[in-house]
């Protein structure tokens, strides 16, 4: 019989704890989304009564009608204390979810040293705020802090933290690996030990300092475990959190464990790399699984073998969770995607017309360079508009300028930009506080005349990577902007050795695509005098 | 009675078949030098008859005089053919090493479909080609490529080419995941089977596609395995190799064998950072022991913990393995570490004097700004010169302006500098085929006539690194310089929100301390005009 394994996400709680990574409550609300489509059976939400953001998220998550479990998480009430006044406890019961997470303390050591307080005082704690839980109608998740570590000091009591918290109730009792210093042998045989002395169903949740967070979660599933906590592409404190991403394939694909349906599974490396834009968090591309090199080949042997049988040399079918082999340059999972894209804009696009071969040759030739339209949808939509919709460029560039310029200290950036609209030409100049911003202001200047609601819309996000480090001066860059409109979000590319060439196709994507959708007011040609006068105001 | 393990390093072998990562031969020396203080016992150089970089390395490592075993890498010699003959093995013969590792095939499925021979000859294969090596006189590894899928299909065969390897006097069988796809329970049960039929030492070899490639190098130590084959900071093909990072301190540290010498491990963070920078790959800040955030804390409650006690959140003392607990701004790891480089440097300082007190708080500032001075000694030493010796910056900087402009399809790049060269004004300009590289040509250009010896040294290496990914376009930036005299390296740092102003700053850093080297030649002041005209020519 195939055991079913349940997938708490924490990627919202415990994964933002991670350096760099900061999510806004539509940031938020967008991730939990995806993991409900990927198939998790509980996504943590964060703390409602922690901040403004978490407790915004709870009250629209409830809108998007997922089948998910939302969990709000908080800890064991405050000592010498009671439940029913805990304003932490509170707000998790009047926040509107079904189910939550307290965290407790299970090594002696702690109650003593971070808690300061008695081991009995600890277990009334831990019973107390888990009814509570329970007596507001909640499914009650314990989270036993430093399990590993506490039982490794004191077997007894960290046992007795978990009677504690089953006989108040507890739904699932996670077994935390808090420090992610215990190794896989001693999490095999703690667990196994916990799963002897307990009924209540156990859960898992490790973290990476060891580099064995994946392994940890794996021993703890075959020692009886039949919950595994953890974040999308492991992010977290320190050195993070299990990385779902490699746990959900392992379980499912190696071990035989029931967890996700198989094409919930095909949406995996997606929802990874989905996550990690919204997250900003660069992805590596040899991370397990769902990298973008994890099943790439570059040796002769390993190609020709794999040109053979691709079974030679990759250990699993990257298909089966949404990855694909790389051998040759064709970044792009192929020309059926852009078809079915091109007929969602209702453009008339058929496989085997030479056009559409052509606009794939061309998109395969750009992925060559560097650019990437998987992160950037609105610079996709204009090349495949202007190649099958006759869309005509809203404006075209005759020219730019950028002169940055320090003096005394202190720094100026310049833009100078020479359009053309529609056979009126355009030519004006502005500041800014660093060279994209100067830019932005200068194409909005010269186009605002023309398009009187284009301060609608605003650059939201900013990114640069360098693609080959190597190459002293001449590195290449892609810049990926993303700009946002009153009710809508896109994100437009750009990619050159000069940074500042890469900002600007990335920006002048980003306004062709927003006046797409703009109503242009007729501006009368004049002079060349009386335009620069017009737009230099 | 403690166990050894000996450690084998393939970074400059396995390593480099990274996406990314390619090392000069100088690079290798820099690495293997490195990887020897470290301590670990063979280093994998590459192979000798591939490519000139490979044959330079070995050439040139023997003047090194290197504890570590250097070691070749080939595979067993060609079906239907002579050992003796096979170019390859003479090659390895030749390169001077007295160690080397031989792949071979041990699935059966390899030797009929990518091989395409008969399991005998492969067989004879292996027993001509470690046999070869042993007529040598060398120490020969013979690494059993696909070793745990070819158990798992043919464990008769896999464990008859074993024995073919031994009974040709292999010093040491290394059992490879090449494809990354076994699961820790497997790899210990398997490692056990062979530990039973084999008397030669073992050694495990894996790859880290299922994001257990630690797990797995520790399972199979404790199922009997001697030596651990892998790579710093897991650097290798898709996934990567083994983490010799996580590798060394988890046998270490938490499973009581014996590796490393203690002073040893304390380099072990610094080594990692090193290879990291020679080979210009990011090391993610959340690595396992070794990175930036593996020992850092910022939730409040943990912090306050910390400051109790720092065995509440940290697995071991960061100290150990050379890292350190990060809570605060500081990055640095201390004065004392100021104090001791300016000494290096000649320069008369002192910890308690209130001069030394100024610096550290003005490095630990810029530190907290986005700076790095661990990958720029030169920006470092011209910031104690001028603190400590009344170092003169050998020009001031008046003015710079950076001009880009596209139009009709082509981009220039222009910079014009503003300098003061010891009272002489200098006002010069000069394109590039980017915006750095005009700055440096401008730089170059104005400098000339007082250094005629700048034409020395040139920029060897440009990273751009953005520092916080959020913020939108005023995202910070960090750049490093790498230059490049006759005989030395240098690196120099800066940073802005302005790429183009973390760029110059580099830059200027770069020029100052290879001015402090040169011979200044006596320009006599001219009237404006003339000086234009000269430094324009």
């Amino acid at each position: 019989m195939t055991i079913n394994i349940s997938i708490f996400d924490t990627t919202l709680r415990d994964g933002t704890q991670g350096e760099g990574i900061s999510l806004s409550a539509e940031d938020k609300l967008k991730i939990a989304a995806k993991l409900d489509a990927l198939g998790v059976h509980y996504i943590e939400g964060g703390n409602p009564g922690s901040n403004s953001k978490d407790i915004e998220f709870f009250q629209r998550v409830k809108q998007l009608g997922l089948s998910a479990k939302i969990t709000a998480f908080g800890s064991t009430r405050r000592k010498n204390s009671v439940a029913e006044h805990d304003t932490s406890l509170m707000r998790i019961a009047e926040s509107g979810v079904k189910a939550a997470t307290l965290v407790g303390k299970s090594w002696d050591f702690h109650v003593h040293t971070a808690l300061q307080t008695t081991l009995e005082e600890n277990l009334s704690m831990i019973y107390d705020s888990i009814a509570f839980l329970k007596r507001n109608g909640m499914e009650a998740l314990f989270d036993a802090e430093h399990f590993f570590d506490g039982y490794k000091n004191n077997p007894e009591y960290a046992l007795a933290v978990l009677r504690k918290a089953q006989d108040a109730g507890a739904d699932w009792i996670v077994l935390c690996d808090t420090n992610g210093g215990t190794m896989p042998g001693e999490i095999h045989d703690i667990v196994t030990r916990v799963r002897s002395e307990l009924t209540a169903d156990i859960g898992i949740h490790t973290h990476n300092d060891c580099e064995l967070a994946v392994a940890n979660s794996l021993a703890a599933v075959q020692a009886g475990a039949r919950q595994v906590q953890g974040t999308i592409n492991g992010y977290g404190e320190r050195c993070g959190n299990a990385n779902l991403c490699s746990i959900i394939p392992n379980l499912q694909l190696k071990l035989g464990y029931n967890v996700l349906g198989d094409d919930q599974l095909k949406t995996l490396t997606g929802t990874a790399r989905y996550i990690s834009e919204i997250a900003n968090v660069h992805m590596p591309v040899g991370q397990a699984y769902v990298g973008n090199a994890a099943f790439a080949h570059k040796g002769g042997i390993h190609v020709s073998a794999i040109l053979k049988d691709s079974k030679t040399y990759e250990h699993i079918q990257p298909e089966l969770i949404g990855n694909k082999q790389r051998i040759l340059v064709s970044e792009l999972a192929g020309q059926s995607n852009i078809v079915s894209k091109a007929q969602e804009m209702g453009l008339d696009v058929n496989a085997n017309n030479e056009k559409t071969k052509q606009i794939i040759d061309r998109i395969k030739e750009l992925e060559h360079q560097g650019y990437q339209f998987e992160g950037a949808d609105a610079s996709m939509e204009l090349l495949l508009r202007e190649a099958f919709d006759g869309t005509k460029e809203a404006f075209k560039v005759e020219s730019f300028k950028m002169l940055v310029d320090r003096g005394n200290g202190s720094m100026v950036s310049e833009a100078i930009v020479k359009l053309n609209v529609d056979g009126t030409p355009v030519y004006t100049a502005a500041e800014g506080n660093g060279p994209v911003n100067a830019l932005d202001n200068a194409l909005r200047k010269a186009l605002l005349p023309f398009y009187p609601k284009i301060d609608e819309f605003h650059l939201a996000d900013y990114k640069v990577r360098v693609l080959d480090e190597k190459g002293a001066t001449a590195a290449k860059v892609r810049v990926l902007i993303e700009s946002a409109g009153p009710d809508n979000t896109w994100s437009t590319v750009g990619v050159s050795s000069n940074v500042i060439e890469a900002s600007w196709e990335a920006l002048v994507d980003s306004f062709r695509y927003a006046l797409l959708h703009m109503d242009k007011v007729d501006v009368v040609p004049a002079d060349q005098s009386e335009r620069v006068g017009l737009v230099n105001q």
